[in-house]
């Protein structure tokens, strides 16, 4: 169970990242696959996140997950044990992103039948990910409070490709100066169609909403 | 006092950065001004800490600052103001990190004249400012308590180029899941060389041994 595949991502050959993005995501589609791309900076608790939900959507949906970092495997060696969802790893061999070529060289590695949901969770990092359409069917970013509400003036890309903004561990709200209202009027600023949900991964807080939204969404896009 | 000079940074066009660092650095050794490169993923707390240690820095050395960006001028206003010390905002333009190249288009609109100590705020990012020398004489980084310890398993290179690692937020650790004997061990693994400093920016607790380090390694770089 604790063992799983890592595969070492090659830089893309390809020059169009755009036409490949939307290739995937045709195939995506044909496939009744959804695949969220999920962003955040280092240590906003991604990987807790995915552990919470991936529990709350046993029955419902049926998940697979890649897990992307420069190096290292023990993220989807901790979601694997936890969770008993199949994840593999993909190692970018220092590249701060991933694009669609590189996106789908993992999605070769998983075994998609069947399979209705598919979150990869990129490489920590604010800026370059959100300049690369993964081919994701949606993007979602996990702020935490920690890192202050004034991120969306300064990542404001980020903040523009999410079509979903979770603020993470609300349980330390006390201990910092992170004011809910202006994060939530700095995003609007950013991208007034962005849906903001606030968790708290570690208690669980909040993540049934986020459990409801990823489910509605994989119906959406597989069955309209 | 709130009003600070925005410098839109270009897009180097030299090819050798390496050799572009290593004349900054010989230029700096000239002047005598000692170049800090400090870098973290965002919501670290590098602008908190910059002016805690600004404030112990008066009356010991002149310091200047360059804040990098990808858009918003919040951090070089908020540190002149609350410190008075000289500060420039330098925008990125989207870039998701300094080379030497940018790193001079900033010193160029900074007063050197009686400047001991620039530092530079690189963008937030623990993945590509990592790989670019920005020709200054040290690098230092900030982890944050919330990040987790984990962190230079995910992120070797950032851990690998820095002198010193300032872990922050120390008075959240209650709150949080953060073993700092372990974090300590990874960042050995990574760097055996690099010293650690753990400090408190909101509370101030350490931050004396920062400004203690800047102190001591600049007048090494002027008059060793």
């Amino acid at each position: 169970m604790d063992e799983v595949k890592v595969i070492e991502i090659k830089k893309s050959v390809l020059e169009d990242n755009e036409k490949d993005a939307d290739a995937l995501r045709q195939e995506l589609k044909r496939k009744g696959v959804f695949l969220l791309n999920l962003m955040s900076a280092p240590g906003s608790g991604k990987t807790t996140t995915l552990i919470q939900t991936l529990n709350r959507l046993k029955g419902r949906l049926n998940v697979a997950v890649m897990e992307a970092d420069i190096d290292s495997d023990v993220d989807a060696v901790k979601i694997q044990s936890a969770t008993g969802v199949p994840s593999i790893q993909l190692h970018t061999g220092g590249m701060c992103h991933l694009d669609a070529e590189m996106t789908r060289q993992g999605l070769d590695n998983v075994a998609l039948g069947g399979v209705d949901l598919v979150i990869l969770e990129n490489v920590g990092n604010l800026v370059c990910p959100a300049e690369f359409d993964t081919g994701a069917v949606k993007n979602a970013m996990i702020l935490s409070v920690p890192e202050g509400h004034d991120k969306p003036l300064k990542y404001p890309l980020m903040f523009q490709v999410c079509d979903l903004v979770l603020i993470n561990k609300t349980d330390v709200m006390p201990y910092f100066d992170f004011d809910l209202d202006k994060c939530r009027e700095y995003i609007r600023m950013r991208n007034p169609k962005a849906q903001v949900i606030p968790i708290c991964a570690k208690t669980g807080e909040g993540v049934d909403a986020f459990a409801d939204w990823l489910v509605e969404n994989t119906k959406n896009w597989k069955y309209a």
